[in-house]
């Protein structure tokens, strides 16, 4: 319970931000992606995995540039992608020193970190959508609150005993119900009020909003499972110690690095 | 030598369907990709570490569909993209059982097998500029050959003795120059034949194909390099027995594998 209260204070700055949007958000992805491949890579070493953190961290930068040179030009993320996995590969070429896990933990931090946290820039570049990045933390807070509550309240049938064992059957159609109502909720009366001069030129977002509350919540359940498999394999209970004893950026953002694809995917497959 | 004239001869039906075009071309990556993730995914098993062989196909299935629907939209790819490094992870959630070592591997599969070859069919789709696709394997087998050669008759020091002990520094420079060239030479004469109706909208291509050449030339021997370096880790020669004793479809396709990312982007970020 306590974690949960003082989780939700940290979240202040982070709405303020979102409010904000524009540089804002990148500059909170950036801390994001830096802070959690950080995070991410201590935890690989912890198993004697050692990625590079050059590489990750010039990659990244690159990404950066590129958003800003090039917005809304998805070959340039491709041919991003592609080169970033090849730079991966070319760093294991020091074949006594390195082993392959260090090349793929690299690619790994690139992709699920660097590159799933990018996508809340990209929704925000979005510019008449830009309002819907709120349902990426939205579709991923109110799955954790709800599904906590109806877990604690109505609990009973074990969800994946192995890998989270507090996790309960109820808490994740609570949590997902939960998520599909907020959504929904936001769709209808906050949506026009935050897209601002965008929201004359939108439709009724309600259906889009209550659809991404379903696929939200399902993927930051499985975001959220992701994370837990990776601590659990590499044998470490939080991947950082950034609240003190609440965990790191890392266990804060699990289910948003898989909420935020959602959305964005969503916005450019079926609303563009 | 024996080697290269044998492999050499396997390139005849290749450049058939290279030839033809369209859906000889897309078949032939469907053989690439299949073979190949299969090959890859052996040679980790040797490792003991267990890739997902139905997350990869189901997958490249979905990739291939993808591209028959929605040709050229790239944010499709990215999206797919995403998708299958989320399933590769979700695939580490029976926790008893797998690695996370089996999801990283399942996710290279499909970056660097499935997702790079698939790149000649997305320059075969390019329509203007889909007679480039020749320089994929122009600059791989080019660099290739007059790397043996220069190798063989020039070659004084080595190149990276821990990583390919044969490879020299003289070698390099020679596959390098020798790509060039032929890459130069291809887009002087060849490439307004191979284009047909399209080359009357093409301007003079030669300078292009010249940068190909080399940029090719340059990742065609780090393509060589990196799947070196992964068959030293797993501790095999060779990736398969498709050629007895001259290895399988990823021993010869390496470089390639390196050189299609090269020619994709160069044309949608260059030329187009």
């Amino acid at each position: 319970m306590k974690t949960r209260i003082i989780s939700g204070l940290c979240m202040v700055p982070l709405l303020v931000l979102v409010y904000l949007g524009g540089y804002f958000i990148t500059a909170l992805c950036i801390v994001i992606g830096f802070m959690g491949v950080n995070e991410l890579f201590n935890g690989f070493n912890a198993m004697d995995v050692r990625p590079s953190r050059a590489i990750a961290y010039g990659s990244m930068m690159v990404l950066y540039v590129i958003g800003v040179l090039f917005p809304m030009e998805h070959e340039f993320i491709i041919a991003w992608l592609a080169a970033s996995v090849m730079a991966s590969s070319i760093y294991m070429f020091k074949i006594n020193e390195r082993k392959i896990e260090d090349a793929l933990a690299t690619m790994l931090g690139i992709i699920y970190v660097i590159f799933f946290s990018y996508h809340v820039v990209m929704i925000d570049r979005t510019e008449i959508y830009s309002g819907l990045v709120w349902l990426v933390l939205l579709s991923a807070f109110c799955t954790d609150i709800f599904a906590y509550f109806t877990g604690v309240f109505l609990g009973k049938h074990k969800l994946c005993p192995n890998l989270s064992p507090k996790k309960t059957i109820e808490g994740a159609i609570g949590g997902t119900v939960g998520s599909i109502v907020c959504c929904g909720l936001f769709g209808r009366f906050l949506l026009p009020v935050v897209s601002g001069v965008y929201s004359a030129a939108m439709p009724d977002m309600t259906v889009h909003c209550l659809i991404i509350g379903l696929i939200g919540a399902i993927m930051a359940q499985c975001g959220d499972l992701t994370a837990s498999a990776y601590k659990r394999k590499m044998g470490i209970k939080d991947y950082g110690t950034l609240i003190p004893g609440h965990g790191g950026i890392m266990d804060r953002f699990d289910s948003v690095l898989f909420t935020a694809p959602v959305v964005y995917y969503y916005i450019v497959l079926v609303l563009m």
